[in-house]
């Protein structure tokens, strides 16, 4: 990777590595304390980048009339289509269905009930007319009646043999090495990084911390009523029921921020409409914002979709956020890799 | 202060301070990692202050069979009766009819409905006896109809003015200094220090963070339902409705800490059969673990109550505490001073 800053930008690569010259000005970047390598070698030079390179270099200027102190470098990521791929599908509705086949045989009753009928006879044109009321059944009846413990574990276990079924790569390694840049580029400049997805918290716990660098703490996200049972043996248990307790998308999001942070972002990065309310959110505040939509450009190394997509449609945000001047990441333009080359990520974190 | 730590309780006074040996002592001290003042000087020395002493180093031990990765060192408070006074009654609720009192020109009505009545007409017995009923009308009245943001605000504003009936200080000053040194003690250990409470967490998050050091984000408590709504300025707020969404008491504090924090605590304190769950639920997990409950044993400096207590009552988890060998804080025995005598916590936080 060349070294290369916002502020080297404008000099040729070639002046830069010239070694007389390019050694003097790195010393005195780093008296400036301008100098370091790229924090973001996976985007590529352009406004995109320099737009979340000048934004951070805003905050985090002690003096600047920009400054913001670190307690309030809140950082709000949606997951599925901004931090990790979310085609064909969520990746938590393959889990609900491979996981209602796996427990069908406990399940005779499902031979004869809809949506299950279906998928376990393989009428994908079924399960797709079903819509999201037949995800909703199949999330129901894979995601209570056990646990939280045995939840995690069952999420692990399928994570560490599931493959996507175009990449054929573990889900977690389908993850965007731009964006895990920029959580640890944010996280290197004291911002306090959060997950605010409207996937299921007890889905994304179990692997957020080795896969992004994000403790369950910092993960927000949809969940069902858990319940506390003392088990026969005197030990407590928390149990998953099927009852949802909330929706954290679109409205919600705004919603479960102030619940789980209690404080607003100034930085958010979502990529659908279901991320309009809390970029709003974000954007209301006092003092810089940051708001960033990743928009799918790529059929070539992901996919390409927007207005017309039955998962994560982008439509009002992005008419909203072209009108208001956020930052689009654009797949294609912006994003020098999609995946990470390395095996870091793939196969599942262990508990 | 004088500098002793748990290595060194079984020395004299005299020989630490003696020149020449506390010289050599705390050097050779220092070079094997245990030399610091005392971390809890507010503690009187004894099992309690020990056990404490000891778990920490126990879980923070690199090597030993009991240590503990830091990302799981995981510390839950209750915050009523564990880390500020709950006497005469919940500050919040004095809070709630403080509120009454001062928008009650805005509420007509409230002259000849009950509990309100009674209130504004000053019948305490009347007060008394609509009892937790009573409470939860003051509160709903309350804490609902305003944004977020205006709430945060109305509770700062009150906790600057108001004084307790008893002490007549700031309320904000009537936390326990013990405590607070537990609380750094900790931190300085690499726990992530949170609350866990049956009180409003929109009460509590303004205050937190400059009185306990504790960020909102790590304040988990009981909530209403919330509502994003778009300001005809085209500004998002969110609303505080009188719909409650969670009470994190009891059972419910596990089901909380499982929510908002996603591990399982490895030290919890609290100091009411409302913490039972809660400390069930950090003992029940595998490894070191402590449990520890404020007892309120001093009517002279602060209160002593338990079993017939209508605030904070301590009966089954006294049992429960004692049969299984769980710390307890004695405040007239382990205490050597109850409130802080510097001014640093008292007046309230401001934004």
């Amino acid at each position: 990777m060349t070294r290369q800053t916002s502020s080297t930008r404008g000099l040729s690569r070639r002046s830069i590595i010239a070694a007389p010259v390019g050694v003097a000005f790195l010393a005195m970047a780093a008296r400036t304390g301008f100098a370091q390598s790229d924090p973001l070698p996976s985007w590529n030079d352009g406004a995109t980048k320099k737009s979340i390179l000048d934004f951070v270099a805003r905050v985090t200027t002690q003096g600047g009339s920009d400054f913001v102190p670190v307690a309030e470098r809140i950082a709000t990521f949606d997951n599925d289509g901004t931090l990790w791929c979310e085609q064909p599908m969520y990746f938590q509705a393959l889990f609900a269905m491979d996981r209602v086949k796996a427990i069908a045989p406990q399940h005779p009753e499902w031979k004869d009930k809809e949506p299950f009928k279906a998928l376990l006879s393989g009428d994908m044109k079924a399960v797709a007319a079903a819509g999201e009321k037949g995800l909703v059944a199949f999330v129901a009846a894979t995601h209570s009646g056990m646990s939280v413990d045995d939840f995690h574990r069952i999420v692990l276990a399928w994570l560490d043999t599931a493959r996507h079924p175009r990449f054929q790569r573990p889900y977690t390694s389908l993850v965007y090495q731009p964006m895990l840049e920029l959580l640890t580029y944010l996280r290197a400049n004291n911002f306090k990084t959060f997950i605010v997805s409207g996937g299921g918290i007890d889905f994304m716990r179990p692997w957020t911390e080795k896969v992004y660098g994000i403790p369950p703490e910092q993960v927000v996200g949809s969940s069902g009523v858990t319940k506390f049972e003392m088990g026969a043996d005197g030990k407590p248990v928390l149990m998953k029921t099927a009852e949802v307790e909330f929706v954290d998308d679109g409205p919600g999001k705004p919603v479960g921020i102030n619940r789980f942070i209690g404080r607003r972002p100034i930085f958010a990065f979502g990529n659908s409409d279901g991320d309009l309310e809390m970029l709003q959110w974000t954007a209301a505040g006092a003092g810089a914002r940051f708001m960033g939509i990743v928009h799918h450009t790529d059929a070539e190394r992901e996919y390409a979709y927007d207005r017309q997509s039955h998962v994560g449609r982008l439509d009002k945000a992005l008419d909203e956020g072209l009108r208001r001047g956020w930052t689009f990441a654009d797949m294609k333009r912006d994003w020098r890799v999609i995946f990470p080359t390395t095996s870091a990520t793939s196969g599942a974190a262990k508990p």
